[in-house]
């Protein structure tokens, strides 16, 4: 069990002299025990002296066996994205307080990190989306998300109105800001400002959650995991739409076109280390249940 | 196929004139049919000349093979938490406007029990929630809810404090007026008006809504399915609180008891004539994408 | 300016140890300045050995011109009302964490109380609401509140149904849970866990916050705080609803009965220490604008 | 009183047949009356035979005595805005169904104008917004606005980080997809989409509400009138939000640059014909108190 990581990739934030510190702190431990190890070579190019090597992310997607990703939640987001083909487990570590998904804190770094090597951790499988921009036929653009999909208005003036469609029912017209497309993961994130439910990750379905909506009665909905979603945008000031992957990658969508989502057959594997408890990551980052704090008196 | 239903079960609300023209129809549809006919005794007793048996609700669901109600949501909540151990298909015939449950509307009332005697329906098949107060090892009051099953302050003034457990996992100490769990049919009822997020019936999952609560962090929670819900009663002004099955039945739940609460063996069994969807009822119902009625102007 | 306050009463909660010992902690600061000081009857009768006066709250209403109160918000909402005809300036002393009314922390009480009696305190007028039940011309029950007057379902299980009138303007008639009127003062408290806005102290105004509405557009509503608020019970599972001042009296409300709402001429006047700032007791209370805390990570 | 209105002004959406059609009519009963008339020049342009003056907007806000508005809300509220400094009373003619500004519905636009003209009505007086974009002391960018200024992301993918001030106390650090600062008049707009209260016109305040907040309490906050409000641009993606004056006009602020917003001393008067009833308008609006309608079943 122990031997299961024998190459190791490391993906860190660059720019943050705390992200250096951690990693060159995990390169020490990965060297003392013998692992191969490759740091991600956007941040390798600006660390001097790594005592291992350095590859694309690419490469350690293919070949490393597990990824430790410091930084936040962000920066797995990021890199969960990109591993599209390759589904390397992520552990993820936190420098500020932890994340949803980067829930080792950096104190606990090394910790936390034997533990998994020694076979020590909770395995988590994520479903990620899939979305893709279609006019007619056409795939115009396409990418995975962990958290969410959204399309909203593209210019901050107005709002959009787009029909929304499950699997061949039509949903509604829908006149908004946007629509968040969130999986459980995800409803922790974005979808939550807007007001939508929590999913627990063990739920298998999506959560669509309308942004400012128009009509008061439209009211976040959950679908079955396998659905197929397709927002078309019949709408807008100016005839477009956005559309963005967790946040992160951008696409425009033009009236007419299509956003179709659909679950993909990719999945992020996040590993924990010992301890880990999805309700109290809740209540520690939702301030649940303290008497003393973040409630409202009465 | 068309001879699928042989006994015909009618159950209605007493005490409406509506109700019982609606049955006089239904009944001289299935007489021209050669159906045996058995009316719920409870309306049976208000109803002089009526052409068919009468029997008891518990005998309707011993001997018939389809059970349709006459009413409205209530009506059908009602009938399907008492059919319990005999799960015979309901249809349901609203005589206001359209119910989320009983979807034919009275003027169809006899095309659409004909489509349905004639093999034409949809099956729709809603899980129950079982629902038990312990007292350690003790169930005091135990019953199944279609809808929901709510615990809340049994006098209006104060609210309750509670512990929930999901499985063996604490989620969290709430203060709140109360808590709904939901079913995916319950999600347009009770807990919609809470601020719960709206389940489509193939999403198998339960939504964990909080009435008022102290904190406001303290969001809609929408768990799997198969998990066991506990909710321990904590304190509140007396000393108890109260436990709601479907709005219908109650019990009081006291400082120290557990409220449990599982998915049901028992399914519900919905026949809708054809051109049931779901999606056009909830426009339908929740006013949605009526440029014209219902929206915010801005 | 020093001389203001000649008279001080104080006012605890009984059958907590810690009282005791700010009481006693005052009692010490108030004989050193040679001033006159008169304790609650209700608590007195339980601490041996004061050295002070022991009179009624009545007549500390009176003769007091300064009345502490050490305890929680709900203590000083209560003493708030009980001094009606007698609108003595209070002082609220908070025993667990700082209250949106008592604001001032235990560990700080001499000296928060020292500054007052220097003349170093900020005054805050808040309005109450004069809420009457009115069987036609009949007065059946009235009483003054600070914070809220709740109508709403006397029995766990169902909603009721009521006509809210603004003057001699119609509004609606609500099927919901209940009604919130708050005062700016309320709005932090129950009036907040409903949904409703937060109203600063300054505004003069009601908010009127429907809990769990039937009608998903049946939102907040703010109104002149000199207007007269009508609710008309219309019906409700045993044809009464209760109505509740400040979550602490109760009475119930018949079907046909008017609950009239109106601005009262009593002001309560709350002193507040040199350093008193709302926002930042908002910013404290709600945990705003901590990037490190009670926040959605996206 | 009838000759209170000696020149009138009348504006319309362009591109529209049926504003031409109300535009003709009013044309007629202006003449009939022998009442000088004015046709804004943008739409007189494209209508041949016009038996009037035409003129630009700027010319009739100086000369006209009551300027009415034929389109939509949003064409009022662009008619409002550019009227600036010569507060012309307007009526508003809707084409579709009633707005909450241009309540007079086009079938009844000779009745409704006729029952002005002849001093039959409603006087209904609105507070403006004036917001600034200042980069310290310098003005940038500013203008009115009747419903609301919302400062947002320009950007449709990420957040922004501002501070809000009330007057000289600091309010808090927001992290949101924006904020708008709604009046009265706004509230039951986009305000209301973003979870806001409403506000009563005689509600003399003024409603902050955060567009999906990071933090889950940063609820909606109701300020009184004549406060100072100030957003400081701390940080976004690319160092720039949206400022919105009504959701028409538009400008950059840049991170470091603030947001001024006062009550206008310009005030908005809307004249309405007999029988026009703000709850009636909010009820036909919002669906309110229809029990076969816009309501959850339960």
């Amino acid at each position: 069990m122990a031997q299961e990581f024998q190459h190791i990739g490391l993906v860190g934030k660059s720019g943050d002299q705390r992200v250096s510190r951690v990693l060159l702190q995990l390169a020490e431990l990965l060297k003392s025990r013998g692992l191969r190890t490759s740091l991600d070579a956007r941040i390798g190019e600006t660390m001097d002296g790594w005592p291992h090597e350095v590859g694309s992310l690419s490469r350690l997607s293919r070949e490393a066996d597990l990824i430790i990703v410091v930084g936040g939640d962000g920066t797995l987001l990021n890199t969960a994205r990109q591993l599209a083909d390759h589904p390397v487990p992520l552990a993820g570590i936190n420098l500020g307080r932890l994340g949803f998904l980067t829930d080792i804190a950096a104190e606990q770094a090394s910790d936390g990190v034997a533990s998994i090597l020694d076979g020590q951790f909770q395995r988590d499988e994520r479903r990620m989306l899939d979305a893709r921009i279609m006019d007619g036929d056409q795939v115009v653009s396409q990418d995975l998300a962990l958290n969410d999909v959204v399309v909203q208005k593209a210019d901050g003036g107005r709002m959009i109105e787009f029909e929304a469609w499950v699997d061949d029912s039509f949903v509604s017209l829908h006149r908004a800001d946007g629509m968040i497309a969130a999986t459980a993961t995800g409803s922790t994130a974005y979808a939550l400002s807007g007001g939508g439910p929590i999913l627990h990750p063990d739920v298998d379905s999506l959560a669509l959650v309308p942004i400012c909506p128009h009509t008061l009665s439209d009211r976040p909905l959950v679908l079955p995991g396998q659905c197929r979603i397709r927002f078309i945008l019949r709408g807008s000031p100016d005839g477009i739409a956005q559309v963005n992957w967790d946040g992160q990658q951008t696409a425009t969508l033009k009236a007419g076109q299509t956003l179709e989502i659909t679950r993909s057959e990719r999945i992020t594997t996040l590993l924990h280390p010992p301890g880990y408890d999805y309700f109290a990551l809740l209540r520690s980052k939702l301030q649940w249940g303290r008497a003393q704090n973040g409630t409202v008196p009465r």
